[in-house]
């Protein structure tokens, strides 16, 4: 299925992009992988980490003899890393993305590469930690995750096909799914809670008694609130590029506060038992999944 | 220490009383453990599994002999059985309970048992997990976490002394404060996290695409809303018993929303970045605790 994939770029070499290539060459996807990025260090830490065979820090020429490039990049330079890498692309090259939003880099696309490419398969892997960097990146961080793939109509079939064997080779179960969906999807599941904890850790944190709030914060508090621990600039970048649809889930979410507020002010209990068992409800069936 | 304490009489031997009970006959605190509570059934559940060595379903009976009652009821319970045992208990008898919110217990304790009774010690124990029943309890729980003990400025010192004593055989790190700062505190690092977190399940399994987000969520969705799993009958009492408290901090929480709406709608990344930065420095910070 893989036959000819002889070599893989990867641009952005973090986390996503870090654990992709390891994985890759744990399954033997291809014959080499090449890094690229903003940083030489990096770029040198990753070769030393045995992550990539070899960078390239001027992204057209890590691109330019690559099946598969990957960029594993902030959301707010995608465009930037399309439009330096559209001139050295192969007549065959195929360039996926990994970005938590799909609409906004999908349009950075068609910019960078024209209406007409039909090679660009936009992706998304359904996983990470709150941790970033290369040294974060780990083997097994796809293994049985979910990918979604959100190509347009006119992408390449054979080109969807290869990027979801990539994927698979990684460990990771490939769906397909409308951009606009993905989006709106993601913005529930993973945006929201996000905005919610760095919101309600910055909140606390303004308070007076801030040492103390967190010197008796138990094992609830740590979990509600590790994913306030992630990268600032990341975050900035998909609230702005998916800033709708987490709106649209922000006035949903603040509707059921105002709800739940009523019912406190109001003393009515069972409201606000009715609430608390159907979320426990839905939470309990997702736990069992 | 704890010499001349021969029986500790727990009432509700749920998770929170049955796994104070499996700790202290570990620790040898005492000669016997009798639990309490409405359901035979459970009671006898309890015995089984070694929780405590008998019961009784009448309080009163359970608490005459005791010479520590602690009573691990939900809120909306707590008055009705401090009047219970009211009559029953010995004239050294010392009154624990291990309830989430302090003023609330402090006065339903006052108006069962009399301004002029000093040995009811307020007592919260900052630890559990999402499971609860008696076939949740287990040994460790209170390892090395911490207790908060709320006395009143009248209650005697011993028996603060020994609910501190209790506490610390089962492995916990005893402080005291003062119920209404208690409250506070724990309005915003337990009570407010549980509320958001209903509220964020509640909110999302009202989407018509509720099967698709709860699919595609992932590590990040799932220790967000671990907490929304927890009890619904506990949760509503806690809610109602530190009403004030958790609608000033609900207030303060939705101007957070507020102002991360408000930097979403006007695209102010720098405003995003300042806030998410902030939350990951504080959080950060606790990690390291």
């Amino acid at each position: 299925m893989t036959a000819g994939v002889r070599t893989v770029c990867v641009i952005g070499t973090g986390l996503i992009g870090g654990s992709l290539a390891l994985a890759l060459k744990k399954a033997g996807f291809c014959q080499r992988i090449v890094g690229a990025g903003r940083t030489e260090a990096t770029l040198k830490k990753a070769v030393e980490l045995g992550v990539v065979d070899g960078y390239e820090t001027d992204f057209a020429l890590a691109a330019k003899d690559a099946d598969i490039v990957v960029v594993a990049v902030p959301l707010s330079a995608m465009k930037n890393v399309f439009e330096q890498i559209a001139p050295a692309l192969s007549s065959t090259a195929i360039v996926t993305d990994a970005g938590s939003a799909k609409q906004s880099v999908i349009k950075d696309a068609e910019l960078a590469f024209g209406k007409n490419f039909n090679r660009f398969v936009a992706g998304h892997p359904i996983s990470g930690t709150e941790k970033s960097g290369v040294t974060a990146a780990f083997t097994e961080l796809y293994e049985n995750r979910k990918v979604i793939l959100t190509p347009t109509e006119s992408v390449d079939v054979e080109a969807v096909r290869l990027v979801a064997d990539m994927w698979r080779a990684a460990g990771a179960d490939v769906e397909t799914m409308d951009a606009a969906h993905h989006d709106m999807v993601l913005a529930g599941t993973s945006h929201l809670p996000h905005v919610l904890a760095f919101g309600l850790v910055d909140c606390l944190n303004s308070l007076e008694d801030v040492d103390e709030i967190f010197r008796f914060a138990a094992g609830g508090f740590r979990d509600f609130t590790r994913i306030a621990s992630s990268d600032p600039v990341m975050w900035r970048d998909i609230c702005l590029s998916n800033r709708d649809d987490i709106l649209v889930m922000m006035k949903k979410y603040e509707d059921e506060l105002k709800t739940i507020c009523s019912a406190l002010e109001s003393k009515d209990g069972d409201a606000l038992i009715d609430i608390f068992s159907r979320a426990k409800k839905a939470r309990d069936q997702f736990n069992n999944q």
